[in-house]
């Protein structure tokens, strides 16, 4: 659909990785050096050597407090046998000495002041005795004793520090003793970003939904990416469908900055305008690459700049970002990679792959209880922007690989130098009392899928836990950490107008009625209390269910139902007090159904487990106001 | 010294480490949280849990382009025998459907737009075919396939991201997608460093060095660790000796900032103003604590504020910094400790230490041909800036330790976590052709400590390579990589105005001369001509020695005696003709010498010494412009 426009040049077979790589790095991202402020300088790169303009110090400096001596006025001197000097003045740092030590002679003088002429040594002041202008010396010394010697620290034209160095505290020190208040550092390649998608709205904006209208996740997130890889990020203003100003804003980035980046619209029509300049003002390399998410990568040149085409989808963007275009930036800027640009991790399962071209398999990290990492597929092409903070970074996973098997050692291409694996991994029932419980933990991850596939996936050996409400189906091997009660049923609009009481209403009555997806563990609840009333009234569940309109209609998330009831769009959903209590609606109950926190017996010991055992052991804080909840 | 003040609180004994930590973390340094724009959030940690406010998407969307259709009117539809729709639309990203998918019918739809009323899923595009009004659809489908339901991405009510949460690429695209534009986090605690040395000049002003004035190190140094940290450095203005003004900045700082550092002035009256203001103002909890180096260090607070008084030389003050202060400004920014903030490495060498209290031991890294990290100490309290850049940080010797075994297992606390072991070590004589060449190196750290000196560093297993200049004396076991040589001399003010022509006339005139010092290899063959000179004349070469005026008047670096031969204090200085031709003084030749690098035998499969090798390999560049100079 997107690749008929008859002005395009054709690109019949996808590039290869590799080809895709040598193109952007044939576009020469590289800015002019610049001179940056000393206080500005941290975490830069030194543009060309630095070699010492003077001395440090630079002047015979005294390295203790004592007295300043002609070493030669001491020898043989000790404890039973003294020298006998006479004071004629003292010297402080940071003033000039107005004085000479003769022979016979010495100077108070104070660490760091300038050795007067001719001094030689000093003695420390432990080691001597003072009485008026005589001063006893109880040591001998040599020349040079406690005396830095003018550029014995750096001296003049010494090489201090290389070109391709990046500037840490220490090495401002170093440029700090040579008085350095600029420094002449690698510029830090500019990347503009654009935001093509005719239904994306920047953040802070109003969003219109019925418009189709989405918040713009691209834009900011590959800004960060470009920032963390060295770059300075610019954001251009959205476009919206106006593709004049489209082409003006692409036209205006190329002229500003050395790279620009766009991701994926979902318009043809704005690839056709980004085509058209990029053909028009530059040149075109490469259409499409041989990577999976990335086929419609584009790389060229627009002007003077180099542009990239990232793909739509965020987590898409964000791995096509950290493969191809951060080294990019890394390289531009002089950065090198961060140590923890990477991780290795086996396998926690099998993943099947046959498609013949590389895959960049977005993956998360899990630790075991021996601190090995394992490492698990997520989002499958689902372009949910939940898995980006599923994911932690990739797996590279070559075109002839046909799966990944359990406990293969893979690399993992970290998002970010600082993510980290979870303290703790969860999955399960969503609710308002764990949400709490997971703020008091260091570092979790939690994944809502509901009772029934939490445990589905305890069982599979990747998260350290699932929390489950109701009755589980599954049997797991499992520990039981503890848990609570909540108490469940139909939440309705305030002081509930449709005189709803129960189940009963919903089969008997024209409800428009909000359930809770298959996964949770509420509809499991919900289908016994189906269950009992058709047993009760002799008839079949199916039929009962078929009489509830919307029995069907699930949502996903705990307050999911309760909103749709707020917003009018249904007589009654199923929900919790306490969501009922928070949104101000009306409450009919049904039940109280425990939650149970259940961890994978391997994963005990692991320090992030022990510490949500921990929490749940003191649940009276974590409940506090909620409404309907109590410890068990 | 400086203990004598009749006004200050009586510490008699040093506080042992452990309290000192327990004193700075009870300062309470975390500052109230903010909020900030989204682009500027990377790096910062969430102050609160952000729930999401919105479903996202916030409309049921078509995640392939193709015919939003009922699912009903598909069922049993194959190729072999299609459905047929009547289209009645087409429904684009961005826009609000004006139509409505009746039963038998169907609308084109593109990927990202609202799924029109009765729409209850997509069928992709590949598998339909139009003709006018009319589109067979060749596959069945189900409802929900292609479409991605309001709020499965993301549920409004749903737990989003967690306090504490530390800000990357991903977060940010996350908090994008919940149409964020401002988020809530922690602060960052404003530290104030002050300087308070009079003998200290800001990087960029003036310098005095005959008043004995020195670069203030200390400020920029800790200012950005205090940044890496998480902090935010406040430098504030330097006082001098103005005691009223420095007092008046201490009580400044302490209103403004959550935390006041200055690092140890050498001046008593200095110390005297800040326990003042401490005392009157606030509350003095330890002065003096039981650790190599810092024994000095102050903890107090001074109003609202958290002070601390950390050493005055560079390489202890940022040792007490890292140890002590810069996790407590982590705790309060809520950042964790970086995973590359320490190493562990086997010791180098022993090294013997029984001070009976703990020791910060600043040390180097290195790591041998098999990626194995090697420690090694430096910096035995010199005072030197240099060591800022020769240690990588601080192993911590604890009290009891008598000695550290070569071999013994050791963690490295690193001073910057961007801190990287070097990539080639070297050690030996300084020469500017070496300089040229480490600058095409990657990562060199290089000591230039003379040719001696860096032989016995290798010898003793440290370093990777030595360079040598004239004959060594010493006999080492080294792999040759390659050399090139030199034209060395006497430098003499231009146009030779004493017409100086040899080391004949620094034994028979009355000349000022400036030697090497006798690590230098440049010294070496300096000796060797004035044996032959004592040969010729049938007398010791001590006396020849004993008649050059300044013979033993040595300094540290390959152009240090030509400057002082420029600066009009030296008549005549051993130096090379490329160091004459830079400076443009004159130039008396005595002879050409070898420069050798050599590396350890173990060191030789280091990609790093396989590197150096390569480029002594392609000499012509390196000594393009060099006078004197020539490969061997």
């Amino acid at each position: 659909m997107s690749d008929d426009g008859p002005e395009r040049k054709e690109f019949r077979d996808l590039a290869t990785p590799d080809a895709a790589r040598e193109a952007i790095a044939s576009l020469d991202l590289e800015p002019e050096p610049e001179r940056v402020p000393l206080a500005e300088a941290r975490g830069r790169v030194l543009a060309e050597r630095i070699d010492a303009a003077l001395d440090v110090p630079g002047f015979d400096r005294a390295s203790m407090d004592g007295y300043a001596v002609r070493a030669r006025d001491t020898f043989g001197a000790d404890e039973a046998d003294p020298a006998t000097l006479e004071l004629v003045g003292e010297v402080h740092a940071g003033v000039e000495p107005e004085l000479a030590v003769e022979p016979g002679t010495c100077a108070e003088i104070s660490t760091g002041a300038v050795m007067p002429d001719g001094a030689d040594a000093v003695v420390m002041v432990e080691r001597t005795s003072q009485s008026g202008d005589v001063v006893e010396i109880r040591t001998s010394v040599a020349p040079g004793d406690h005396v830095m010697f003018a550029g014995a620290d750096i001296a003049a034209g010494a090489r201090a520090l290389g070109p391709g160095t990046e500037l840490t505290p220490r090495e401002i020190g170093l440029l700090s003793a040579l008085g350095a208040d600029e420094v002449p550092v690698r510029g830090r390649p500019t990347v503009g970003v654009i935001s093509t998608g005719d239904e994306l709205v920047r953040p802070g904006e109003d969003l219109h939904s019925e418009r189709g209208q989405i918040y713009d996740v691209n834009s900011y997130t590959v800004a960060a990416g470009v920032e963390e890889a060295g770059g300075e990020a610019r954001l251009y203003p959205h476009a919206g469908d106006d593709y004049d100003e489209m082409e003006r804003l692409l036209v205006e980035a190329s002229e500003e900055c050395d790279l620009v980046l766009s991701s994926g619209s979902t318009s043809a029509s704005a690839v056709d305008v980004i085509y058209r300049v990029i053909e028009e003002r530059g040149d075109l390399l490469l259409h499409g690459v041989a990577v999976k998410p990335g086929k419609p990568m584009l790389v060229g040149r627009v002007g003077e700049s180099a542009y990239v085409g990232l793909p739509g989808y965020p987590v898409s963007a964000l791995t096509i970002f950290r493969t191809f275009v951060a080294p990019a930036i890394r390289e531009a800027a002089g950065k090198p990679e961060p140590r923890t640009a990477t991780v290795e991790g086996n396998m926690a399962v099998r993943e099947r792959y046959a498609e013949g071209r590389m895959r960049l398999m977005p993956a998360g990290l899990v630790d075991d209880a021996e601190r090995n990492t394992l490492v698990y597929p997520v989002d499958k092409g689902s372009g949910a922007t939940t898995s980006l903070v599923e994911a932690d970074g990739v797996v590279v996973v070559g075109p002839d690989t046909d799966y990944l098997a359990e406990g293969e050692r893979v690399e993992v291409q970290l998002f970010s130098p600082e993510v980290r694996p979870p303290s703790a991994f969860g999955a399960g029932e969503d609710d308002p009392a764990l949400s709490r419980l997971l703020d008091r933990l260091e570092r979790p991850r939690y994944l809502p899928v509901g009772s029934r596939e939490g445990l589905r996936r305890l069982r599979d050996g990747v998260p350290d836990f699932a929390v489950t409400a109701g009755s589980a189906a599954r049997e797991v091997d499992a520990v039981d950490l503890g848990g609570w009660t909540r108490e469940w049923g139909l939440v309705v609009p305030a002081d509930d107008p449709e005189g709803i009481e129960g189940v009963a209403d919903l089969v008997d009555r024209d409800l428009r009625f909000v359930n809770r997806d298959a996964n949770s563990g509420l509809r499991t609840s919900l289908g016994e209390v189906v269950a009992d009333l058709a047993a009760e009234r002799g008839v079949e569940r199916r039929e009962l269910v078929e009489s509830i309109d919307g029995f069907d209609r699930s949502v996903r998330a705990h307050e999911s139902p309760a909103r749709r009831v707020l917003a009018g769009d249904a007589d009654a959903g199923l929900g919790l007090r306490a969501t009922a209590e928070k949104l101000g609606t009306g409450f009919v109950p049904l039940g109280e159904q425990e939650v149970r926190v259940r961890a994978n017996p391997d994963r005990v010991g692991k320090p992030g487990v022990a510490e949500l055992r921990e929490r749940v052991g003191e649940l009276d804080d974590v409940l506090e106001g909620l409404a309907g909840y109590g410890a068990t």
